[in-house]
């Protein structure tokens, strides 16, 4: 026997999740640490969701009349300085380049932390009249920012890959009606790949983005009830037209300042992913972004060796068009051994097949997310698997959604919002002034952010929770990532 | 009129080679330059060639069990000092991290100039069994080196795109059954994707990448007669292995270094594609890498604007689904303008409408490569588009083979060989004894380098063209990018 011992994840989820987060992680195969701390290895699995992601995005990006570009990674310092809010947001995590080869730079170079500053250079000296826009373009690609804090995998990494939008508009109407349109996208790709639910709304002001006038954003709830922010839209007016001279002469024969937007969404997501959907045993990956949908392991007894395994072939080929399927037929190592391996790498569904199952002409399904088991024919086999796929990802959804909307508690008394947050987590939806002092007061007594105002008002109490003044509206406020 | 001038390309291609590259490839909106020197922006058209590519290699690389990953952009310089002739070869162009925020770092980080060195640290870690190989990775993304020379885009870049794959496996002979398949790969989608015919050979020893102990190369010839090395294959023996310690315990129980390989294409492919199809009125894009492959150009005459605007809209919805068009409606530019300016950006094939096609449910459809135009009946366009795009494609392949193949000389001396080379430029094929002394001399006396030594070995002389000694192969010697 080749057996080695089981990798296992040994923390509990509901006990110690950040360790079980990191051990499910890394012990799945999903993604590896690196030599450079806080910057992580995607293996074949986690790289192969993202590959299948911006396919999903990019196809709808271009529906919408997005094209994609690529601009250099390396930004000079002075095309940073000119936004100074956007300067002053982003060069605390700047890693800097000073030297190539042996020579010291004249200037020193940031690598990319996003891509506004080397964009918008350009697209000044493109852009000359209203026939040059709309221009909508977008770039998939790594940028890098040092955060100083406790780097964790995916949900903070210092390299992140992202697709980062950058659309300039003659006015603020089309901003808003892309955010529309992009927020969209965003959430359907949530929705049908990652089975993930999400809270759209607007940030606070004090929390937009450095350079922009409005950002929206779509927040999840972790398994330990923090909330964490996934995509994003910016809004960002006339702020980076003004700072870098965007221009454009209307059809009135006058020049105006345009009007621009971002967006952007990241390998972050696979984080909410692996935390809303996985258990004990390791990953649940939904069968979209599952690297291996389905795993056949053949049960092998003395004597009908040959005959199970021309089985389990038999299964593999009925299978492996529709489905990216795997059979796992190395020597040396038990089904059970197979069976936990499999199910630590989140693999949708596994197929047994055994002298019985020959006998009978069937398999037994085994569904990952549930352990639910099913002895099935084998000629009804890939249509069933289609069903079941379908019906994984629709229960996925379901209980990370119940999850979420039960993690958000309404609040309409300072005391009602302290009591929920003490005794129940998870976001607290309150009546809110609008005013950053309330908000900071409320961050410091309790530790928890405006995640954002969500569109969906539900129903607005009178008289914001802090100041006891008119509410302007319910935000959702919580302890976050 | 709103008819601005026509951006046109002034140089000649025939005449002043490298003037002619620079005007086509930014007045055609392909690329632009920067703020940071030597680095490029892809502008739509290049970044969706750029989409098709990988999407064609990647396929191709998954079917031969290639896997994708993706690892840290910045790497530590003690493993980039792993390596010795590794280490020489690449740190003269590394750029280098060495401040992030306010902080000095403790130790300096590349930018990946290639990602041996922190791929090869993991694999140290991962690989333990004959179980565990072999190891096929690849990953797609972004590298600098920060050349000294005058950069020209995508021909010397401080940045671009491209492939890395690195495999492990347990043998030799491995590795070189994989450099047979992914140099097959490579080689088809140069024909298949970019037109280009390509020279497959083994590097000299002294051109070799370092760090292996062979490489493999596909050499281009240039419109100039210079020569260029397009994607290569690498052979790195146990040389990386010794130096991360890549170990395996074999099925017989003992201990084995492995063997390794490595493999690239790159945005670089985009230049020779553009220098070898473009003529004296811009881009020639084949038709599969085309952004816009068919253009619709409406011909209006006063009094029939709407009804040559409902005919060139009937056009396009015939032949949208199927191609990528464009319908150019653009109010106040001429007809001509518009021709200028698609044939500029490259497109395969416009189809130009107005009251006489209309008359007789036709429409012209003119060749970007040839000029060629043929009045088509609107019912048969799709399948006549159909038919010219590989027709295009097909003979850009022939042109540009032709001119390669009389490009080749063959020289059985070195008289014959100054001759050829004074005379005719190109590639000299010519016996060569395999010494690096009698390279090292040819190129100091004719600034020639050995490109590679083709598989395709022809006819075999018998004495080195510069020492007389016996001749080990035909060596192809060209002045080189």
């Amino acid at each position: 026997m080749a057996e080695d011992k089981v990798m296992q994840v040994e923390a509990k989820k509901s006990e110690n999740f950040s360790e079980w987060y990191s051990q499910v992680i890394l012990r799945s195969g999903f993604v590896d640490h690196s030599e450079v701390s806080g910057c992580i290895i995607f293996q074949p699995a986690a790289y192969f969701a993202w590959q299948t992601v911006v396919a999903a995005i990019d196809a709808e990006f271009k529906k919408i009349g997005i094209e994609d570009v690529y601009f250099p990674m390396l930004i000079p310092e002075r095309l940073l300085l000119k936004e100074k809010e956007h300067f002053k947001g982003f060069t605390p995590e700047v890693a800097w380049v000073t030297h190539t080869g042996e020579s010291e730079l004249d200037e020193r170079l940031a690598v990319r932390p996003t891509s506004e500053t080397i964009m918008y250079a350009s697209f000044s000296k493109w852009i000359r009249s209203w026939r040059d826009l709309p221009l909508r373009y977008n770039q998939w690609n790594n940028v890098i920012r040092w955060e100083f804090k406790h780097p964790t995998p995916f949900i903070r990494s210092r390299e992140f890959l992202w697709n980062e939008g950058h659309s300039v508009f003659a006015t603020a109407e089309e901003v808003k009606q892309q955010g529309e349109e992009v927020l969209g996208i965003y959430y359907r790709v949530l929705k049908d790949y990652f089975a993930l639910p999400g809270i759209p709304g607007t940030k606070s002001a004090s929390e937009k983005f450095a350079g922009a006038v409005a950002s929206y954003s779509i927040e999840h709830i972790m398994p330990d009830g923090w909330a964490i922010q996934g995509p994003d839209y910016h809004d960002d007016g006339q702020n980076f037209a003004k700072a870098f001279d965007i221009k454009f002469l209307d059809k009135d024969g006058k020049t105006k300042l345009a009007y621009q937007s971002t967006f952007a969404i990241s390998t972050r997501e696979f984080g909410v992913m692996i935390a809303t959907h996985g258990d004990d045993r390791g990953l649940v990956v939904p069968p979209k972004l599952a690297y291996v949908q389905v795993v056949i392991v053949p049960i092998y007894r003395k004597g009908s060796e040959d005959r199970v395994d021309a089985y389990a072939r038999d299964v593999l080929e009925r299978l492996k068009q529709k489905f990216r399927t795997r059979l796992d037929d190395r020597q040396g190592y038990s089904p059970g051994f197979k069976y936990n391996e499999w199910e630590l790498k989140g693999v949708p569904l596994r197929v047994e097949v055994g002298e019985r199952d020959m006998a009978s002409g069937s398999a037994m399904v085994v569904r990952r997310d549930t352990g639910e088991k099913a002895s099935v024919k084998i000629d009804a086999l890939p249509s069933e698997i289609e069903s079941l796929m379908g019906r994984i990802h629709e229960s996925l959804y379901e209980r990370a959604s119940k999850f979420m909307q039960s993690h958000i508690h309404i609040a309409a008394t300072y005391d009602e919002f302290k009591k929920a947050l003490k005794e129940k987590g998870g976001i607290i939806s309150a009546p809110w002034c609008d005013s950053a002092e309330c908000e900071k007061k409320i961050k410091e007594e309790n530790g928890t952010k405006v995640t954002n105002i969500p569109f969906d008002q539900g129903k607005l109490a009178e008289k914001c929770i802090y100041c006891g003044k008119k509410a302007k509206h319910m935000a959702n406020f919580a302890r976050s990532y």
